[in-house]
């Protein structure tokens, strides 16, 4: 066979097991060398291709439709510093377990370190951020060959979706002609057409005598909560919602969860506790014995403060991704477990508690909560905490809302509660980077909607070119743009109070008329400057397709006055009240 | 002392070395755990800081500074993905031999892996395309805490601009409060004032028995070229010229060779050689016995394949960075010295040569390929040809041409040739990457000008939030924008040849109208429909500031017809004179 014949063999065999380990989707950026797998995938009948020019944003945007399908997604690129651009999005995937298979083209051995054209070093290019990395053999002919693209390919696949999900990273070097002999049938296989080898996952857990002795524990105790932070587990919902039905332990749901909407029972989710856990009488009253914590760390600083300050009570953290999720070094149990299973597990040893004093404090506060920090929808206004209030009224039914990092994610803890809607929450809360954020909503745009994204000026701008996404592929994304020109959450911090140097090195206003890139990509564009405005450019473009940007202008001064005054009356309120003998 | 004022001793004795070792360029990027740094550093008098949201755009466009300034050039940015995103520009600057100083500030070891937010593991995080990595120790107390800083500071900034130059990176681990405490003097040093420690490094060189020996052998071959690839060593261009004159070979030079421009001597400077060298009558004519090659590896394909079918010449490659510059397997001897020094020594041991007729025939065949070159001058229609040949002509005195990769790079060499103006040419040659391009050349103004880029359209997307640095300093920047709607260097790939996937793959049309983008920027924008209206809007925007956009609208078909179209042309005449005797 010639050079050509062998290489499609090569890599058809790749791509036909490619789609056979369950990936759908691949995004593909412009190249040279990475033409034969380009092209070989192109013929593929059931991958569907994305093209983004720009391989950081191409990369968030696998990321997106990853996180949105639970798939994982390929991504290809050609050799150079486009693999380089890849590494943000690859290091958020490693960190927020999402199934990511990096395809980097290279230049064949004899090519590298030695002053060829687009030629980098990419072994090991992404270092410890990815979970496998594999140096391909060249494209050689034969029936061994071709079953070692096959099994490499497999095991790229199960090695990304596996507990904890992750970037795998393969590189393909490749000799010239690079121009691969199509031909039909190729990704018909004689061996094994179901797949070369399927690889059975198992889950973590433990003996029944563990869950056992465990959920006697919890049954004797009196002051326990359960924390659920960002997670998004087959069936975890309910089952924890079970858990905390049969034990009596609220539920901090953090927004993330996915426990603040849908058609479970919300008696025992507290979603307000970023607020009431900042006054020091209601943490002395809330104190607990146990702590059981789902998932990652939650958003709330409050809350970080809190499972500090109780290091002395008993923490569980549950992880089925065998991970060390403990920044504050509270953990007393570290339990590797399937979370859904863990919950099932030790429902199964309890029966039906009484409701006591603790849980319904827990509860009151957080009712209370709600009602006073309600006020904020008097506000005449734009807000940012009013703007997250209405959120759960405004979205339609399945609606996708994706949030920045920064102040978007901390706003909608604050001040977006729990709901019977169908709404999915979503954010990258795995390095909380502002990098690629319009990219990964618009990957789960392609995948699921209607998608809301709200995010940042500074946020918008760093992923500016991922609105190309949306142009190429016809995608309906609307994008709330809080713009309050600049960095809005250092007014927060303790630099706000210097203020010589602030505004260069922090607020970095950019004064920039983000309509002009709003149009270049063929959207449309409405400047919110009053609250009937913000209501009616949502309806409406709720009925439109494309991409639909709406404009709500804040000032990170009336925004940082608004938050303290609100947090203050809060806790003054409830002081009160608790005097009163509401306790 | 306090934590603040131990983190500030020992902070501001790392920034007040930065600038005795020569620093006097610092990138920002805005974040909250790199603060201290930020802020000290803006307490500096002698650092001038920059400011980018973006921090892929940033690293490039302190890139930009570093090869204009030939100084290293220091970048700061927050923990996580932030760092990165550095990634691109980092390789680019390992490959091109720039001195770059990336410093991150990172979490604290307790907080490492442990799932806190903006927590990535940062060691090592750019792998082997740094020179040196340092975890730095947390700020302490103590006088030798200060000198640790110090000397680290000495060593990082001497290992960066040192042969080759290049990238380190040094992380910084750093617990709140973040907020240093600013004092008075902070930056006077009581110990060794002028510099904790001068590196003074040496360059390569060897033996005059060495150098005497291989003049010998030079001197009694007829048949001899010099090379010089990108390179940009001072002195280099005038020791070269002597000694081609001493020897009497052609000097085939690359654009970026900075030979092509200047008050230097013409006489034995060959230009047209990636024309006239795709002719095999030529090719047999000019068979060297010997090539001296200098620099980064040509971007002329002509000369590389004439490079291979000319294995069996001596082939002596000088590189003053110990690298092994040569992806033809062609070198005979290895030569590890500084490249100036190298010509001038072995000057020294030459006597005049008696010119040759195989020097000779180079010239002539360089005249008569430029003569008929120059019918480009004749196309009515916008023409990417054209344009490169009258750029020449166009720019003014002590111009700074840089260009982007892919296309823009290749027609510069056919078509820009020697002129007696001072102009600096320069281009991203370390890993030939469209990523940055507007960023590096956005940091070469705001060191050097007036600044020229011309760029295709892909490559300007790829990087347009770069543009952003135009505005935050008020920087003069000409663009050239060549819209071929699409990558046009796929249209000289065998891929053209399979139009199947072609468009959506390669070709790849944005269908952008960067008129928006650009005025966003608060820049000019002129559609150049013709070629009066080019030379106007040229003319015109010399005598403004800030941004100024020029695009010229191109057709990738017309392009690819034009260029083949004019290298047959070329080679029948030469064909045709050849067999006339002319040789």
């Amino acid at each position: 066979m010639s050079h050509q014949e062998d290489m499609t063999a090569f890599i058809s065999s790749f791509v036909a097991e490619l789609s056979i380990a369950g990936v759908e989707d691949v995004v593909i950026s412009p190249g040279s060398r990475s033409t034969p797998i380009a092209l070989i995938m192109a013929e593929h009948p059931r991958l569907r291709l994305h093209i983004h020019v720009d391989e950081r944003s191409a990369a968030f945007f696998a990321l997106g439709i990853a996180k949105a399908s639970y798939r994982p997604v390929a991504i290809l690129c050609t050799s150079g510093t486009a693999a380089a651009n890849y590494y943000p999005a690859v290091i958020e995937a490693g960190i927020s377990r999402v199934p990511l298979i990096v395809i980097t083209a290279d230049r064949p051995h004899e090519l590298r370190d030695v002053g060829a054209p687009q030629a980098i070093d990419q072994i090991h290019l992404y270092g410890h951020n990815v979970k496998w990395f594999v140096e391909m053999s060249l494209p050689e002919a034969g029936e061994d060959s071709r079953r070692y693209a096959r099994t490499v390919c497999a095991r790229a696949a199960t090695t990304a979706a596996s507990f904890p999900s992750g970037p795998v990273h393969l590189n393909f070097p490749l000799r010239e002609p690079l121009i691969p002999n199509l031909y039909e049938g190729m990704f018909d296989m004689l061996e094994r057409p179901e797949g070369y080898v399927g690889i059975h996952q198992g889950k973590l857990t433990m003996p029944d005598s563990f869950f056992e002795k465990l959920a006697d524990d919890l049954h004797s105790c009196e002051k326990g909560i359960i924390i659920c932070g960002p997670l998004e587990e087959a069936g975890f919902v309910e089952e924890v919602v079970l858990l905390a039905e049969k034990l009596k332990f609220p539920i901090l749901a953090d927004p993330l969860s996915q426990l603040r909407s849908g058609g479970h029972s919300e008696k025992y989710i507290v979603d307000a506790y970023d607020t009431f856990l900042r006054n020091e009488n209601v943490k002395e009253k809330l104190k607990p014995e146990v702590i059981i914590r789902f998932g990652a760390m939650p958003v709330s600083k409050a809350l970080s403060i809190f499972l500090k300050e109780n290091r002395n009570s008993r923490q569980i953290v549950v992880d089925g991704g065998n991970g060390w999720r403990d920044p504050f070094m509270s953990a007393t149990d570290m339990i590797y477990a399937d979370e859904p299973q863990f919950c099932k597990s030790i429902s199964s040893f309890l029966c039906e508690e009484k409701e006591n004093g603790y849980t319904r404090k827990w509860c009151e506060l957080n009712n209370m909560t709600k009602d006073l920090l309600s006020r904020v929808r008097d506000t005449e206004e734009l807000s940012e905490g009013k703007l997250f209030h209405m959120m759960a009224e405004l979205l339609p039914e399945n609606a996708v809302l994706f949030v920045g990092n920064s102040m978007p994610i901390r706003d909608l803890d604050t001040f977006f509660y729990f709901n019977k809607k169908n709404i999915r929450v979503m954010a990258n809360r795995g390095a909380n980077g502002i990098d690629g954020i319009i990219s990964t909503a618009s990957g789960v745009a392609a995948h699921s909607g209607p998608l809301y994204l709200v995010l940042g000026d500074l946020t918008f701008f760093h992923d500016l070119n991922g609105l190309l996404a949306s142009k190429l592929n016809s995608l309906n994304i609307n994008i709330l743009l809080i713009n309050n020109n600049g960095g809005g959450i250092f007014s927060f911090l303790p630099q706000a109070s210097h203020p010589k140097h602030f505004e260069k090195l922090f607020g970095t206003p950019l004064d920039l008329d983000f309509r002009l890139a709003t149009e270049m990509y063929g959207g449309t564009f409405d400047r919110i400057s009053q609250w009937d405005g913000f209501r009616e450019a949502i309806e409406k473009n709720m009925h439109k397709n494309g991409l639909k940007v709406m404009e709500i202008v804040t000032s990170r001064d009336v925004n940082l006055k608004e938050h303290r005054d609100l947090w203050n009356y809060v806790s003054r309120e409830i002081d009160v009240l608790l005097e009163g003998g509401a306790q």
